[in-house]
C-alpha cells in the first residue's frame, strides 16, 4: 500500500516554506527533496545535484526547449526549473518527494502528475507577514510595500491548492504536513486497493 | 478555521469498526458520535438518546415518509438509520461527528453532506477476516460462508468511499484516521479561508 507522493509546498516570501521543507526533511529521513536545476552561479558552500543542479544557460535553454522541464521561471535574470527526470526518478522510488515551489511550479506539477498534492503555506496574520518581511533584510520601504503587495497577491491564489495550513508554529505545521501525507496515502486510487482482493484475484 | 466534519467509518462485519470508532472517542473526549434511531427493544444496559434514539415501528415509518431520515435500512426485523435533526444539531457545534454506518448508510450521508468524509476500513487479509468472522460467535459453516461472501462483497465497493485504511493494529489504524481528520480540516473549502484575507476584507 505504499503509494509515491509528490509533496509541493508553497507559499509567499516571508511565509517560511525553506524551514518547514527542511525540518520534515530532517525528521524523515526517507524523505526527499526535488532538487532544481538553475543558471544560477553556485555559491561557495553549494554543491551541484544536491542544493541545485547547477546549468548554463545554453543547457537550460535546450531543456526547455526539449520540453524536458515539468516547471521553469525566471527570478532576477536567472532560471529555476524542475527536470521531468529529477521527478520520475523521484517516483521510482515509492517514496515521498517534497517540492520547495512558487504558486505556478506547484500549478504546473499538478497538472502534470496525479501524484502530486499541493500546500499553501498562509501567515497567520497581515502583522506577522509584515514582520517576517521587515526581518528578511534592510530593504527600503518601497521595496517592503512591493514585497507584500507581492505576498497578499500570491495569498489570494490559496484556493488553487489541495490544502492550506496556516504557518504559525512549526511543530503544529509539521505534524499537520506530515497528517496530510498519511491521509494523501490512504486516499481511494488504484495502488490502495485492499491486499484481500488482490489475494482473491490470485487465488 | 474549525470544520466541522462528518466522519463516517464503514467496514464489513468482522472489520471492527465499532472498535475503533470507541477508540476514538475514548481519545478525543471533543468528538461526537451520531447516534442512529431504531425500532429494535432497547437490551438492558442501553439507554435512549445515548446507545441509540429508540423508536416505534409507527413512529419510525412517520420519519421515514416526512424525509427525516438521511439513511436507514432494514436488518432482521428491525429499522436502523440516522436522523437528519441528529446530523444538524452536531454540525451546529463546530466538531467532529463520528459515524458507524455500512455501505449504504456511508453513501447516503455523503451525497447529503458536503463535510462528509467516507472512510472504509479493511481486513488486513482473508485469512484474518476468516477469524474473526468465526470468533464472533457459534454459527454453522453455512451461516459463516455466507457472512464471508457478504463481507467480501462489501470490500468489492471500497472504491466508492474516500479512503481505505487496512484494519491491521488498533494504534496504527486509530493514527491513521487522525491524520485523515487532521488533513480533511485543512483542505481547501470556503471554510478554512486564511484569517489574513478575512483581515484585509476588513480594513
Amino acid at each position: 500500500m505504499t503509494r509515491s507522493l509528490l509533496v509541493i509546498l508553497s507559499s509567499p516570501s516571508g511565509g517560511g516554506k525553506t524551514t518547514i521543507c527542511r525540518e520534515l526533511l530532517r525528521r524523515h529521513p526517507d524523505y526527499l527533496y526535488s532538487v532544481s536545476a538553475t543558471t544560477r552561479p553556485p555559491r561557495p558552500n553549494e554543491r551541484n545535484g544536491v542544493d541545485y543542479i547547477f546549468l548554463g544557460e545554453d543547457e537550460f535553454q535546450k531543456k526547455i526547449e526539449a520540453g524536458e522541464l515539468v516547471e521553469f521561471s525566471k527570478v532576477y535574470n536567472h532560471h529555476y526549473g524542475t527536470l521531468k527526470g529529477t521527478v520520475n526518478e523521484n517516483l521510482e522510488q515509492g517514496r515521498i518527494t517534497l517540492f520547495d515551489l512558487d504558486y505556478n511550479g506547484a500549478a504546473n506539477l499538478k497538472e502534470s502528475y496525479s501524484q502530486a498534492v499541493t500546500i499553501f503555506l498562509t501567515p497567520p496574520s497581515l502583522e506577522v507577514l509584515k514582520k517576517r518581511l521587515i526581518s528578511r533584510g534592510t530593504d527600503s520601504p518601497e521595496v517592503l510595500e512591493g514585497r507584500f503587495r507581492e505576498a497578499l497577491k500570491e495569498v489570494n491564489l490559496w484556493s488553487n491548492y489541495d490544502y492550506v495550513v496556516t504557518n504559525d508554529e512549526l511543530d503544529s505545521v509539521v505534524a499537520k504536513i506530515e497528517a496530510i501525507i498519511v491521509a494523501e496515502s490512504c486516499k481511494v486510487v488504484p495502488e490502495t486497493k485492499p491486499k484481500l482482493l488482490k489475494e482473491l484475484e490470485r487465488s
